[in-house]
């Protein structure tokens, strides 16, 4: 007896003799390779594509003859003709064992396929999401031998994907003769592979083929804006991303002020849960929108927030979280069903929110460490969400702490008196010059330095409308560099610093930055006001991360993360000048982007995720700042520029910052020392 | 060391040496002895009573002394001051063994305990149900080690109560921070066990320790009543009983019209569920009124109902329930949110709906099974639920055989020229003078026959008004027992019969029954055609029960259980003559009631005979009579009265039937072979 021909799989290198006339997608199963395919191996979904190798393959010690697989049929020439097979493909359930042969499985065309993160030092994400589609054929109903249709459909679904005893949901029960008799017995079905809340369920049928696609919601839901990804949940894509400013807003600008609204208003709770499940819902009308689809084919949404957007979220009112001992309704993650929360998508789309880590460090808190992987790092790794709350993670393989700090609307450039959000006139980058000590900018619209000819002309149409946070940590760094501020915070006047920008501004000094009065703009001035906020702000967010690292028991970390969209456009030199973040190395300071957003986007496409950030959570140690006394002792040496007791001797050896002190001894400080309360 | 004193309890028989001191609820506990308690041994809930016996127990080998047990306690005294503690007994949780003792545990105190149906074959049901309440002390937030009030809840009630892991509605969310402040830490949860749909959950936190019961609803919703048990299930006992008719009556008197005006009405199907999930919220309202409770401390509802209602109940179309071959959407058990049918019962409240047998075998017949247990029968019993539709089962502990069978609504009293629903003033017991040939008959409301002197005077406010279902049929017995109707069915002239009170009408005869034109009242009579419409129901009803015996390969029954309101008020002898039912012993014919409805208030009492009834439904053999070539033989024979075939001959041991024909020839039969559409 000959031996059957040897097929092999690349880039597994899974191997195994397979009888004449197998269909590679069998022997691709049999070996456990990865070959997608939604149809069944019935030719019709296109999801197995394969490219045969022909040649000799000394490493596999094989030759594959051009004969090696049964020849092109009907099947594969129809797909060609109505979508067009890229040369050199074939669709494995159709192309069958003959002789020995390679076979290459496409990136594409694996179910776990990885979803590949633009960032160098990020792990990709493993596809494997929650809700998938399955074409099955059932058997028709039978009087002898009665059985509902539901039974016959969840039998057919488990005889040939392999999936456990379904539930339907009552939508599904609704539709499904309908959709069972059109489809002559052949659907499509949505399925939900269950979590430890829901067992797995069909969500949705389709009669036939369902040639369309399901996509998922990746929403990080912050205090100030609600930005979400569009994502196709067979190919991982991001098919539209969109964000929108949080409806709540208008009920505070920061947390705080939410909770306290809540407090003194008898429907205060009601009104932002609505507001916020509005505006989502405004949101997801406009991404689907967008990505031309319909709501109802988003099936699966996933949500990061902080907790006392958490709770609003969820219609729980934030109460508890405004004072000691902060204790939050429930810190596990939840699955939900959407209509639960008012949420316009699919009507059976269960969504599922991250576990909270404490009553201050929220689910966005568990997304950033799902996205940044503290606990799989080697080195020593501080991992910052900058944000009206500072969420701060602190760790390596070995241990994770985390904590949260109140740095304030500061740096979203709130409170500030030229202050506003990134917008296009926004300044958001400075340079004081060491000699002059007047300033040139950039605002977001324009590639030009304001001391460029054209730029003018290039910003005439947004004009320059203030500054922006990112800008407001340069122009300080800026100006504490120029020895415009010193150490302590102070402003010092032109004859003390020899800037003509400085003049006195009531009790204190300010800054001038840009006068555009003559054209009808504003006066931008920095004033020592505008100073302290921002160093309550970063007093706030160094003096988390330096009890982190006392509770530790470090004096340095290896690197930083910046996370947040906000942490995108800080420049580390700046940011270190400032004091916000302990001394590193400049190379070791790296953005992460909106890195909350990201663990949303790893938790809604791949479910293995979500058990592994819930059991890391449990194993994060929580640090409540609000009961540390150092904490306030880090506070207060860290509201000094960059800090009173820090010798940041790095920064130190790339810049030399003034020591002079403007401090005349008389009055000028306005309360710098506050402690800011929460928010 | 002296050995620990013993503890035996009563009626167990468990016995076992405990450490002075020990209370008798943690002795109880180690023994497995089934000794209720909600508030976990805190002397709060008083569920806990036993009974110590003092004195000599040869059969124990023991002697208890009078101080066999500690004091009467605090505790004790002020429970019995406030609510009173019967002689005799003391708090499981407060007694603690000092000698020697033996502690009898009342059939009140037992978690597991026996509710006790009336009849005597019936078993009585074990109380387990699906929804419990437990009290727990939960810890207080730590900012030390920060976890959800919903975590440490959970935590709580795993310690104390062995719960695993529970979910929590979002309503419980909301409610719970609150909850566990008021109660200074110390609530009372309703906790769903859970079954294959939903994981365990926690439906409702109340603060400290809930006072009130939590109820129950059995709903048997028939194509004319919808009929509920509202039941204690912490007691099991059934706190109050009602019924309306089933507002889809509008839409068609019968099943097979209401999925006719679905398929003739574009929103036929959605119309009828809005009807009947109204009704039922009438129904709830007006039941839980009459108790005394608030709607929402219903918190469990078990429906049963045959398929069409089913579909119906559900908002499924019940269309392909129409037409062969009678395909189910769904078949198995459900567990649904009660909101998801808009029922107005507690909001968390989880429904189970019992499994259908086949597409005419519904949820009911499932229920039927319950109750009466054909597969237990060590004899072969034939249970037969008389209703629009007969449900039939045939079985014993080696098989069950299950059919429905289309009677119609004659047996209801509908479609017979004097019939009517069975109310004050209808005729339900019929008797013709073998002699005279004249009727005699007691009406619904009054014990007297219409011979009696007073009979007139006692029914002057009902009247006389028709005759129900149960009168029909011993009417048509009478009628052949007297020679007025012949074995065919056909009404003898009065000179034929030698009744006078037989007339010619139109081309046929009929029997006046009672003439109440004088006193105002109608003028009651039997037709040719309402005995055609009885011949037809009994021989379906008939002929379902022959098939089965036919599949079951016996020529005769042990026993038969007539099922159903209806049922109730058969004689079995008046059912025989019919020929109804098949011939067998008059002692052997029973009623069970409203076996449906019994069904359901098991399956809703005890979560275990959920799962037995589903096990139970997929080992019962259906038969379609549709497509059964032997129903139609069964039927045709089956249309004679008693039969044309079959023998009855212990039926003929007790009467002699007339053997005489009134069949001249000429016409007079008017369409009695139609066959029943289903319905």
């Amino acid at each position: 007896m000959t031996k059957d021909p040897l097929v092999i799989f690349t880039p597994s290198g899974k191997r195994g003799n397979f009888p004449v006339g197998t269909p590679i997608l069998t022997a691709a199963r049999q070996l456990g390779v990865d070959l997608d395919s939604v149809c069944g191996g019935r030719g019709i979904c296109s999801k197995c594509q394969i490219a045969p190798s022909f040649g000799q393959f000394s490493k596999h010690g094989v030759t594959v003859a051009d004969d090696a697989l049964s020849e092109w049929n009907s099947v594969e020439q129809r797909y060609d003709d109505i979508r067009g097979l890229a040369k050199g493909r074939r669709l494995g359930c159709q192309a069958k064992v003959q002789k020995d042969v390679v076979i290459d499985v496409p990136e594409t065309s694996q179910v776990h396929k990885q979803v590949v993160r633009k960032r160098a030092e990020a792990r990709d994400i493993t596809l494997n999401p929650t809700t998938r589609l399955y074409y099955v054929e059932v058997e028709e109903p039978d009087m002898h031998d009665p059985s509902g249709d539901l039974e016959r459909l969840i039998v057919a679904l488990r005889r040939d994907w392999d999936l456990p005893d379904l539930e339907a949901d009552l939508t599904v029960l609704k539709a499904l003769q309908p959709a069972l008799r059109k489809g002559q017995w052949k659907v499509t079905c949505a399925v939900h592979l269950g979590d430890d809340t829901f067992a797995p369920r069909i969500m949705q049928v389709w009669p036939g083929y369902f040639e369309g696609a399901i996509y998922g919601l990746a929403v990080d839901l912050g205090s100030t804006t609600i930005a979400t990804h569009l994502c196709d949940l067979h190919s991982g894509e991001v098919v539209a991303s969109s964000g929108i400013m949080n409806p709540q807003i208008r009920f505070g600008e920061d947390l705080m002020s939410r909770v306290s609204y809540s407090m003194m208003n008898a429907s205060g709770a009601v009104e932002m849960t609505t507001a916020v499940q509005e505006g989502m819902n405004a949101l997801f009308t406009q991404i689907a929108s967008e990505a031309q689809i319909d709501r109802n084919q988003i099936m699966d949404a996933v949500f990061v927030c902080n907790p006392v957007m958490h709770h609003l979220f969820l219609g729980i009112d934030p109460f508890e979280l405004g004072q000691a001992p902060f204790a939050l309704a429930t810190s596990e993650s939840l699955s939900l069903r959407a209509i639960e929360l008012n949420l316009n998508i699919h009507p059976a789309a269960r969504i599922y929110i991250l576990p909270c880590i404490a009553g201050h460090v929220g689910a966005d808190a568990a997304a950033v460490a799902l996205s940044e992987a503290p606990d799989k790092s080697e080195d020593l790794v501080l991992v910052v969400d900058v944000g009206t709350n500072a969420e701060i993670l602190l760790g390596n393989k070995d241990k994770v702490l985390a904590c949260s700090s109140p740095t304030g609307p500061a740096f979203e450039g709130a409170q500030i008196s030229s202050g506003q959000r990134a917008a296009p006139g926004a300044i958001e980058r400075v340079e004081i010059d060491p000699v002059t000590k007047l300033p040139r900018f950039k605002v977001i619209g324009s590639d030009l330095w304001s001391d460029d000819p054209d730029f003018a002309k290039e910003t005439a149409s947004t004009g320059v409308t203030g500054i922006c946070g990112s800008g407001i940590i340069e122009m300080v760094a800026e100006m504490r560099m120029a020895g415009i501020v010193d150490a302590p915070g102070l402003i010092g006047t032109a004859e003390q610093t020899g800037s003509p920008n400085c003049f006195t501004d009531g009790r204190t000094q300010s800054y001038l930055v840009h006068d555009g009065t003559a054209t009808g703009g504003p006066k931008i001035t920095v004033t020592n006001r505008d100073i302290r906020e921002i160093q309550m702000a970063k007093a706030a967010l160094y003096s988390g991360a330096r009890l982190l690292m006392d509770k530790f028991g470090v004096d340095n970390v290896d690197r930083i993360v910046l996370a947040g969209a906000f942490g995108a456009h800080i420049s580390p030199k700046h940011a270190m000048v400032l004091g916000m973040i302990p001394d590193a190395p400049l190379d070791k300071v790296t953005s992460a982007g909106n890195a909350a957003g990201t663990g949303a986007r790893i938790a809604l496409l791949n479910r293995d995720a979500r058990a592994e950030i819930e059991d890391t959570v449990h194993k994060i140690h929580k640090i409540e700042t609000a009961i540390e006394p150092r904490f306030q002792e880090h506070f207060v040496n860290a509201s000094a520029i960059p800090n009173a007791v820090e010798p940041f001797p790095i920064l130190n050896s790339i810049v030399t910052l003034p020591t002079a002190t403007h401090n005349t001894g008389g009055g000028g400080e306005d309360g710098g020392r506050r402690r800011r309360r929460r928010g």
